[in-house]
């Protein structure tokens, strides 16, 4: 079955914003096993738009349309398909009900240009739309199928999920399941390696995706039965499992700052950090975890060699430069200035001095049944702020996990 | 004129990569002037490929396309222009000498599959590309203009600037200069609403972008030679000015933390922060800023009721709960803490006791020669560590601009 995606907007043609849908739809299509062959943007000009849509029913059997599903008479998505299906837009009572009955909860007052969001063409039957007033269309009609979503991913994604995922999946007579493993600490390339001669494989397949938290792979299965689909997956996840078990750290909708917080609220532990380098991104990664006040204490930026000296991580009372000693005074420098269980310490070539190359860093975990663990890496400069603060994190879900 | 973009890549379509040259493009042809109808997305295949581009040149004047300028098998864009085009591909004997040097100053050896980077058509002459080994390619024939970069955004946008925006500038006969004015605190529909006027004219013209920074105006201008260009933007300039001074912090390049180390480095003074529900965004900001370690001395994270007791925020020695005079206090703890001149505190609704909606912040600036200035701001919850940050940063700038 061969997919192809239009996004429509003249937003999207002028730079305005980035179109983030195709990319997602893509993603999802690859899942549903079905071929994504082309996709286009186009503005909100009728004609140009009907002749894309028509050169899309021509060479592809399912048309996913994003955008142009508001109320401004710029929105022309609904217009465009009925004007190629040679079909009228009519008013449909329920739509209509529903788009009212959500104004009135907004306290807001119906105006008539939303009246073209509750309109429906023959062939159409509408998407429910929970989070927006714009349903989507799904129209099938000799044997092709338009699928019409609104262009806020935040209104697309959860119809996609709640709506067209499943229909498009009985439609292949199929289950598909996925599941998503997470590493840390491995290149893709090394991956791609270590797990090549699963690649290739039809069902369960196999797919790498390279994502700030780290490398993921996607095990999907396809099977009539769910039962089934898990119980390839499951084969296939042992498999992955025993080959790269010391790199996961998660599965599916896992974060390594929300892990964290189970872990710790569980044992009823804190902790603090005190780190330089990465200058206050450990910390906002750890307020920004779900409950963070319940485990997470607080955290000191220490930018400036004076400040090292006055919080005691440097001079008389510790190491007279950055590195690993120095991170293990800072861990035990965050246990004892915010009385937490866990201190964290985030060091690194700040000082030309040292000799220390820029990438250079240092991450020490202090538990309250020290001495502290330790690790030091080197990254690109470039990238040290954000790896340092993700590997500090793994770093600290590994041990966690294993103790 | 009207011009085309198409993006190649398989990882395009399979949803691994989100295809981020369009919107980058499509903005650069809109300063230009250019018109942009359609965008495509093709995978690597030949013959789709080359039926994408010749669409495109049937329908349009220029066409840019982006990606499949690498050493693999699966890289076809020149292949696929040269079929196109009806020519043949030849090693050019100074690209290929160009490559050859980049690998052997990388200490590498030239594989053979390098060598079809230094590949041209008659039709072709190169674009270099300084941060990579694919010159790109420029296409003339036919009235017809193909322009090929690579995919990587950081070795495409440079190219963009350095190559393709003077040729295209050039062959419009006009020279085109581009203002940014950089605001904070307008939303993008009051703005549109202040300046509208200025908005449909067409030399020079007006957009809005909205950006984590703010939201932007771009005037953008075309004259025969750049003096003119200049004096234009400098007029339409001065009148936003009179219109949107309160709220613009900066021009072009500026950002809010580059002004804050450029203003605070010439006046010899340095910065701390002690920060409640922005957990360390606001110090990892600053800590980022162009030579932060000469002013930015660091910053105390407090996201629990007991640390905030701890340092001195609240109880005895402080206000009881968040709010302004905390936020001051806050202030005046990081200065102490850190020895430095300036402090910034912000704080916010940690505390539901205390009937503070979850979106309330407060920001307070303590100078060496006091006393504290604060503001107090309710925004979306689920924005509000960016935006707080964002406005303590525009917050300093205004204040120590006025100062």
């Amino acid at each position: 079955v061969k997919a192809e995606i239009i996004a429509s907007g003249t937003e999207l043609l002028l730079g305005q914003i980035t179109d983030e849908n195709t990319a997602y739809i893509a993603n999802q299509l690859a899942i549903l096993g079905l071929d994504l062959f082309y996709a286009s943007i186009v503005g909100d000009n009728h004609e140009r738009f009907a002749a894309v849509l028509s050169q899309a029913l021509a060479r592809s059997d399912i048309v996913i349309i994003t955008g142009g599903l508001g109320p401004t008479k710029g929105d022309i998505t609904r217009e465009v398909i009925a004007s190629v299906m040679h079909e009228n837009m009519e008013v449909d009572p329920v739509l209509k009900q529903n788009i009212s009955s959500h104004f009135s909860r907004m306290g807001v007052e119906m105006t008539q240009n939303n009246l073209k969001q509750a309109t429906l063409i023959p062939s159409a039957v509408a998407v429910p739309n929970p989070l927006g007033t714009a349903p989507g269309w799904w129209v099938e009609k000799n044997e092709k199928l338009i699928i019409s979503l609104p262009g806020p991913p935040g209104e697309m994604q959860p119809m996609w999920q709640s709506e067209v995922h499943p229909r498009l999946e009985k439609r292949g007579g199929a289950v598909i399941v996925s599941r998503i493993l997470k590493t840390w600490g491995l290149s893709e390339s090394k991956i791609d390696q270590l797990v090549g001669p699963f690649m290739g494989l039809p069902n369960p397949t196999l797919a790498l995706y390279a994502k700030p938290d780290g490398i993921q792979l996607r095990i999907t299965a396809k099977a009539p039965k769910r039962a089934e689909a898990e119980a390839l997956i499951l084969e296939r996840e042992n498999i992955l499992r025993n080959i790269l078990s010391a790199n996961i750290w998660g599965t599916d909708d896992d974060t390594l700052h929300g892990l964290i917080s189970k872990i710790l609220i569980g044992q009823n532990r804190t902790l603090s950090v005190v780190e330089s380098i990465s200058g206050g991104l450990l910390s906002s990664a750890l307020a920004g975890a779900p409950e963070s006040s319940r485990f997470f204490k607080g955290g000191i930026v220490v930018t400036n060699e004076s400040v090292r000296t006055a919080f005691g991580i440097v001079g008389d009372s510790g190491p007279s430069a950055p590195g690993d000693a120095a991170a293990s005074r800072m861990a035990a420098v965050a246990r004892e200035k915010f009385s937490s269980d866990i201190g964290i310490g985030i060091d690194g070539g700040l000082d030309k001095a040292t000799g220390l190359s820029a990438g250079h860093a240092f991450i020490s975990i202090l538990f309250d049944s020290g001495p502290a663990v330790s690790q030091s890496y080197n990254w690109r400069p470039q990238q040290l702020n954000r790896r340092v603060v993700m590997h500090a994190l793994y770093y600290l879900v590994k041990t966690l996990q294993s103790g």
